[in-house]
């Protein structure tokens, strides 16, 4: 069982959405966060890293934009939805784009490939969470 | 003039958007997110912090999302406005809830005073700055 | 296995340190920082918040410290020890504290005992990459 | 005034470091955050792009690093020296690499002039504040 789940567990206060599909998000979230800034650096280590441009960048934001999200969905405490929503509309728009360069990648670099993959998990993650709150 | 105004100016490509308007945004986002990691600081020092965790809670929200929101508005290159455009709609949502929540203390909290400064002049540039990117 | 072993095995170049060691170490890195940013909510929740302050403080600096090393350790490309040491060694002494503190309010709150244990995993696994950085 | 220097005006507890020097460090680390994030940005635009690749890792490590110890240093409360003192070593550390880094392309890309310039100031910010700590 992942920290995420121990501590939504044992959170003080009840919260209103299923806690097995927040703790799904937050862990995709995080994981996503990493990949993208492993892959970003992996970029920057190929020879061609000239054609390799725009995935770094979505890389980039797609780790900041996850991280930030990972924090926001963490904190139950005087939660506010108008906050939460749009964020994770935000990170989904930012999952799909990194996601679809990445794939662009995956034949030629296998780090694009398993970057892929952790956005087309989180962005999925994101959706149910998404989902869940309504 | 602030270094986000010296390196939009020696970009070495051009962009879209009124490079005064993404400066005053990059600007405010940075300060903002400093006022809001201080002002939560603050408020986990005043006697009566049991009263102040909904401000806590949004200037944390706030901080993280304001300083991603600065990575991404930064970064031009391969911009892309399917990601932008979203996180600053979710930038405006989470400073006018913590500037709102900060105007409740500002009269007991000189802090929340400023932070809701911080906050609404945060929440107008990035509101310039999407209506620019039209 | 997780994002951060795959995408070391996937690393386009060599890199001096044994993956393995550091693989443990990012994964611990991003689970302590979750962790710390979630206790601090959990924490803000508590009914005795005004004497879980110091925890909070903790967990606040620990969650920022443990993403940038993250970060940092994450990336392998034009690596520079003068950097990745000292980070490391500050974020040892970020778990140390913070775990410590949680420690502390382990018995009446379980949020802080798991809160503790990723602290002490963390600080672990970094002990571990100094060493075979060496 | 910054809103580090308001913020640190309006704390409602007392602090052992003389203010200005703190709220001069606070501003050094946020401003030196952005112009690394915006000048790994204005690398990876420029056709040489392949030769700035350590200058790109560097930057990235120089953002992460310093936004953490602007939010370190923002929170006075139950102020952990164990923790701030490391923290402001390696941020040291990193400002000096990446300045060193960015001098060496700063005749031929201004962007990396500025950058460096952000480095240096930051650099000597942290080391005042670190002597300021004693």
């Amino acid at each position: 069982m992942s920290y995420a789940s121990q501590l939504l567990d044992s959170y003080p206060r009840t919260f209103n959405v299923d806690a097995k599909v927040l703790a799904s998000a937050i862990d995709a979230l995080t994981d996503c966060a990493q990949a993208c800034t492993a892959d970003a650096d992996d970029d920057l280590s190929e020879p061609n890293v000239a054609e390799l441009v725009k995935c770094i960048r979505l890389c980039l934001d797609c780790a900041d934009i996850c991280m930030t999200t990972a924090g926001v969905t963490s904190r139950q405490t005087e939660y506010d939805a108008n906050v939460t929503r749009p964020l994770l509309e935000a990170c989904i728009a930012s999952c799909k784009s990194c996601g679809d360069e990445c794939e662009r990648h995956a034949m030629m670099h296998a780090h694009c490939q398993v970057c892929e993959q952790a956005c087309r998990r989180c962005e999925q993650a994101c959706r149910q969470l998404l989902d869940a709150m309504k």
